[in-house]
């Protein structure tokens, strides 16, 4: 990480690769698809916030413990205020924990690697060589599911995705349990940033009194359609809570700012509207998942906002992702073995799935 | 930091002394002059660009690059784009630079201790405590500034704010610069804060093509008037930049949300009304200080939005601070050594500083 083969004050530096966001590009007219953002907007609650919000709000320092995010969200989840955490996007609410926790060493003092699986959220791998934390990727077995057996071996921590990410596939909450029950000496993050998609009940937000060693990430970026806001939060029990405020203390004091703070906990109080999208997005993708089967694609069992494609015999993702963005349908395609002839399309709306759909017939009957 | 002696997953746990910032009372009737918030709203552009923005932003990802931001900062500063970095508030963005570059060993692989004054914001040594990096502190002269020969010795870094917090007092532009000088094999930040409450033409940013080690850090959460919407900023050479980029997008790919875009980008237009203010409150802090040393307080030269103030003997700073929070008027004390009998005081409006005079007229009278 650090490079002792320089001179001056660049040997200090700590060089990494970064993490490759989803283009953002600036240009409206696109389909894009590309970053599992909703294609709702926010709750009409969150305009009215943003209506209501005054100078003074801008002028002052945000409250430290954004309590009236936290409170909104402990009220909706029926939690303890002291069992919710909020960072900047769940992206923010990660690295922290990825900080407090994946500390662990052996009795000869080595660091444990944490463990994540192969196929999964490629930022894990990132934090993990920011933090100089070491890690071990699971494969996951051949029809991209998670193998639980895996995750038995002593370990520095565990995080995975609920659903997983970009497979879109899910796990049924007695297997996460497992993991958990299983690893009573390491911190086990459940990532849930998809789960409103998944069945209901599929959370293990409930278990987080029963095992003292379970974290659960949550976003606002994906089915609350406030990526523009960045709201993340983790939702376990006290002691961990503090742990990881204390951490965020020492980093920044305040770092949900006014907005947020407001535009956050107006709209967790919406939830027909919340549940409306969601079954909108729900039974989009359920629609398209099956015509695009009908044209011949691989598409895995989707729980998320999102599909995870392979296009059929003939065809490779990687030329129908570069003629997706030259029709200015922006769509994501990862360069990265076993994975690298899928497409991971986001739901939009009705008309954009249409579209897509259209262009894909086009395209394989040309 | 990792307590070995724990079982289970605490032992990995990072443990912290956490950062105590100024409260936040939820009280609005209070005269709050603990955490130098401008007392003056900010420009009308801010509201402005409230007003302008749409649903569309908030459902979206925000531009990771913060390029709307960026770009109007560098305009305002005769820089290039790639001379701009943007974080949560200067915390995130000083954090993001303890982390980047204060990685220095010599040549036996040893780290080497970064330097700052022992009285300063104290937030540096809890960024040190938190990333692990070894520090040292140099003791201020008797009369509170800065000793030049402290800077000269092998080291990791440097941080000084400039003006310094939370004495108020000001450093020439040559003596920061004999310091950058002095230091080419290390990066020396210079957090300059409240710069814009010294006289102008006191700031470093113009020496940033002349020096490759120099960072300046600044911050809209006092001159600005946007402590809410929490925005800071880096300037500095290409390459510079481009590390602390890197490690940004190894953490949190999209720290800057859409409102903090936006309304960062519009207020820096409004160049009058920054001046305007800027000018009271000067105006405001050199008549305040000079009716309070008119009571027999000691008051060290301000070049900042607050004064530092030591009462006349008989009367301790301690119960000056507890006097005036019943009266509804918030201060900052500090219980440290050697400056645990001076108040800090934010310069208000013209009204609240007259209150508080009065308050501490009839204290010293009774």
């Amino acid at each position: 990480m650090i490079d002792a083969n320089m001179n001056g004050w660049e040997a200090g530096v700590r060089k990494v690769v970064p993490y490759t966001p989803g283009e953002q590009p600036k240009n409206k007219n696109i389909i894009k698809l590309n970053t599992n953002e909703n294609p709702y907007g926010p709750s009409n609650e969150a305009l009215k916030a943003l209506e209501g919000m005054d100078m003074d709000e801008a002028r002052r320092y945000p409250d430290p413990t954004a309590s009236e995010l936290v409170k909104a969200l402990a009220d909706y989840y029926s939690v303890d205020e002291n069992q919710v955490f909020v960072g900047v996007g769940s992206d923010d609410v990660l690295g922290m924990c990825f900080m407090t926790f994946f500390n662990q060493t052996n009795e000869r003092g080595e660091r444990l690697p944490i463990l994540f699986p192969d196929i999964t959220y490629s930022f894990y791998p990132v934090w993990a060589d920011m933090l100089g934390i070491p890690y071990e990727t699971k494969a996951l077995k051949d029809d991209f599911t998670i193998d639980a057996a895996d995750y038995n071996g002593p370990n520095g921590g565990i995080v995975i995705p609920n659903p997983n990410a970009p497979t879109a596939i899910y796990m049924a909450k007695a297997f996460v349990e497992d993991i958990v029950k299983n690893n009573p000496s390491s911190i086990v993050i459940i990532d849930e940033a998809y789960i409103d998609f998944a069945p209901q009940g599929s959370s293990v937000i409930d278990l987080i009194d029963k095992y003292d060693n379970l974290i659960v990430v949550r976003t606002y970026s994906k089915s609350r359609s406030m990526a523009g806001l960045r709201i993340g939060y983790a939702i376990s029990n006290p002691k961990i809570i503090k742990f990881i405020n204390d951490v965020k203390y020492s980093y920044n004091s305040y770092t949900m700012n006014a907005p947020s703070i407001k535009l956050g906990a107006a709209v967790v109080k919406d939830e027909e509207y919340f549940r409306e999208t969601i079954s909108k997005i729900v039974k989009t993708r359920e629609e398209f998942a099956e015509k695009i089967k009908g044209l011949g694609f691989t598409v895995l069992p989707s729980s998320a906002n999102f599909v995870f494609a392979s296009p059929p015999e003939g065809y490779t993702a990687e030329e129908l992702f570069e003629e997706c963005k030259k029709r200015g349908i922006y769509v994501r395609y990862f360069k990265q073995p076993r994975i690298n002839n899928f497409l991971r399309i986001t739901i939009g709306k009705e008309q954009d799935m249409r579209t897509v759909y259209e262009f894909f017939k086009d395209f394989l009957t040309r």
